[in-house]
């Protein structure tokens, strides 16, 4: 108990519901957070006092391992008291509405409530309702605000900046949260920001994001600094054109011709789970040029610097 | 860990089966207790240490988010270590008997077993086996204790008293457990209680539980100082006459028309959760006479409450 | 927290993937402080210190309450943060590989790793791509080790030593991970082994193990000490001959009568969970000379010793 970080940042809102609204300096306040954590987590004693006797929920209504583990290691880490709810453990089976089921998680005075949602705004609905801070999770094709915040701090850590760079996220555009976050953060920060996939997964009026767009792998990966692949969600495209998987590996998947096409010291990002040979190569997603495994660990990190930075706006902390 | 209750109560059981058996001084002993853990759990460090290097197992043969939460958080405010354990990821499904895994249970040396079962008389079933505390959380029809203790708070916390009030319980009284513990509590504590539901839903000789039958909602409403709503229950309506929603709605759900029949200053309950539009319209659920938020957050200082009383029984505690 | 093992005893490996590899030592040594831990968990004060600011995951791909709970609580009991993580919540289902799974645990930095996997030799071929320490809960039907470390617990306990006992092993030993480890744990301390069961649940060239084989009952368990009766494992016989439940019973079911073939004072052992009535009488398994109940108090305890042991490999521990 004797770690703790030297950053006294604090969160200028109550809430982390997107990177919408957040300034370039709550950014940096919380990168430079999860930098202090990425050493504390590679130390022998990884166990902090900063949330303890608090108490932190994760309501997860749509099911994520990798993300929901990663919050709920950030603030055991952290000390809180922490529990997991399963949507398909929850009274929302038995037909609850979100607002019944927020009125009920209220009444149980946690301090931190992690969230992830099917549906596009349910978060911030939640967070509406609710006297405690709320971190969005991922709420359906709208903000993934801490994938998009451990995607910033393993760029910055990998080319010592942000600012600049030009990245590339490649892929399904129109189903992706985690490119939408990531776009909105990458602008805040100065970097250049390209688009490239499927023009069928492409959301109309991209362009006014900010964005650049490129309609095939050899014009969109040009100059690149940063490729980040997106996950082919299949399971989400209700209704939109499903590509054959052979077809789209063809295509739009990242290979080593393909990433020839950007610079020579580009870096490879993907938020995983991976589809391999989808969108995405072995070789590539093994080799000397992927940042992958890197984001992951990032993940727990920045987990610990948005429970951190939320809890110090917490009452009488 | 500054902060711990006042009262010295202990519980004159080993475990807490159901309210019969319950003594008026037992009530309100748990309820002096659970108004102090209202008081504990709305400060900043909520985190106590009564429990703490106690084992508490939760096990739940009968999915419930809501009451498995409760106890959970409740018993982490303790300082107890919780362990969930659940019937869909349990070896009951392989065919092991109730005996084998209270067996199981017993030997991993628990402190206090929190067990909720479809099954009337599994839980005093299983509490014979075992050397540790026992909670009933919800056993088949049978008795739900801690609902009805924490109704019970919520009552004399919004009327000051119990004794001498009229509380009318609405709805599927036949299958409803809560219906029963409240009716067994009602009684000990000196209220008048009145049930009224369809003659299809209300079981055979009701009255011999010393309440008294309306047919109707004008009849049964009239002159209520409390109006305890009950979930429908269609999933465990096995063989019984199933009403059509609306047709339900029409005589028995409550809204603003009905409520009138009440006092002027009756307030209104539901043990959650809600079939909105169903059982409760929603202007009644969200209005000024609703005390269903309330109950929910009574639900983890009641559950603390029996927790600690049940705690300071055990061995050398 | 006063208390704590005196043992001083260090596991002379970084990982506990299977019984194979251990030498006696190193078996007594597990099972010397297994025996402390059997004292401390009957203590009022359970809470133990040595793995405090650790972090323990444990990864179940096939699902196993009573396995998963008693690594649980070893793991709360010394005092580690504990999460569980399920096959049915994994990115598996998305389709991630095994190999990635360890990638994404890796990043998470635990410090132990307990598996469960369906595949023999996928615990082993996780730990080879793991920093952390690993615990094999039983990969397929390879090895199950801290099962056959708590199974030789109980016989120590009750039979004052291993060396010299006829242990008869029945039932299906083809699918049996608990029997390939209990074998190789006797053969490596000295005890007779037998194995008796249908010749179509018997792995070919058995005897190449070191144990003699029977065919029968009678025959089987003439002068046996200690009667290990298995689980019938009917959801892992893909394409083998299944037996007939009734038929089954009477031929290779353990009940008083085939119980009579062995010592007088012999004792009978299952690891649960049983099928009554199957593999086993209830009048056996309840029976005076049935260890059954024990061997789960040995559970909790020998993983208890396992995380220690293993603990005190950890850098800087």
């Amino acid at each position: 108990m004797t770690n703790s970080p030297k950053s006294s940042f604090v969160l200028s809102h109550r809430h982390l519901l997107g990177i919408e609204g957040l300034s370039a300096a709550d950014i940096t306040g919380l990168l430079d957070l999860g930098e202090e954590f990425v050493a504390l987590n590679r130390q022998i004693e990884k166990k902090q006092a900063s949330l303890r006797g608090r108490t932190q929920i994760n309501m997860f209504f749509e099911v994520s391992t990798r993300t929901q583990a990663s919050f709920e290691l950030a603030g055991k880490r952290l000390g809180a008291d922490v529990m997991n709810m399963s949507a398909s453990s929850s009274s929302m089976r038995k037909g609850e509405t979100l607002i019944d089921t927020a009125m009920t998680l209220n009444a149980m005075h946690p301090d931190i409530l992690v969230v992830r949602h099917h549906a596009s705004g349910a978060v911030e609905l939640l967070a509406s309702k609710l006297d405690c801070s709320v971190i969005n999770a991922g709420d359906g094709a709208h903000e993934h605000p801490t994938q998009a915040l451990l995607d910033a701090l393993t760029i910055r850590r990998n080319k010592g900046r942000i600012e600049g760079l030009l990245v590339v996220i490649c892929g399904d555009i129109l189903h992706s949260r985690v490119a939408r976050s990531n776009i909105l953060l990458l602008n805040t920060m100065g970097a250049r920001v390209r688009v490239v996939g499927p023009s069928t997964l492409m959301p109309p009026g991209i362009e006014r994001m900010g964005v650049e767009v490129a309609h095939d792998m050899r014009e969109g990966l040009a100059d690149a600094d940063i490729v980040m692949m997106l996950r082919l969600q299949r399971e989400r495209m209700n209704g939109s054109f499903v590509p054959s998987v052979s077809e789209y590996f063809n295509y739009w998947g990242l290979d080593t011709k393909k990433l020839a096409y950007a610079k020579k010291d580009a870096l490879v990002m993907h938020p995983g789970p991976m589809n391999r040979g989808v969108e995405i190569d072995s070789i590539v997603a093994d080799g000397a040029q992927s940042l992958i495994r890197e984001q992951v660990e990032m993940g727990v990190a920045i987990r610990m610097a948005v429970l951190e930075a939320l809890s110090r706006n917490l009452p009488n902390a």
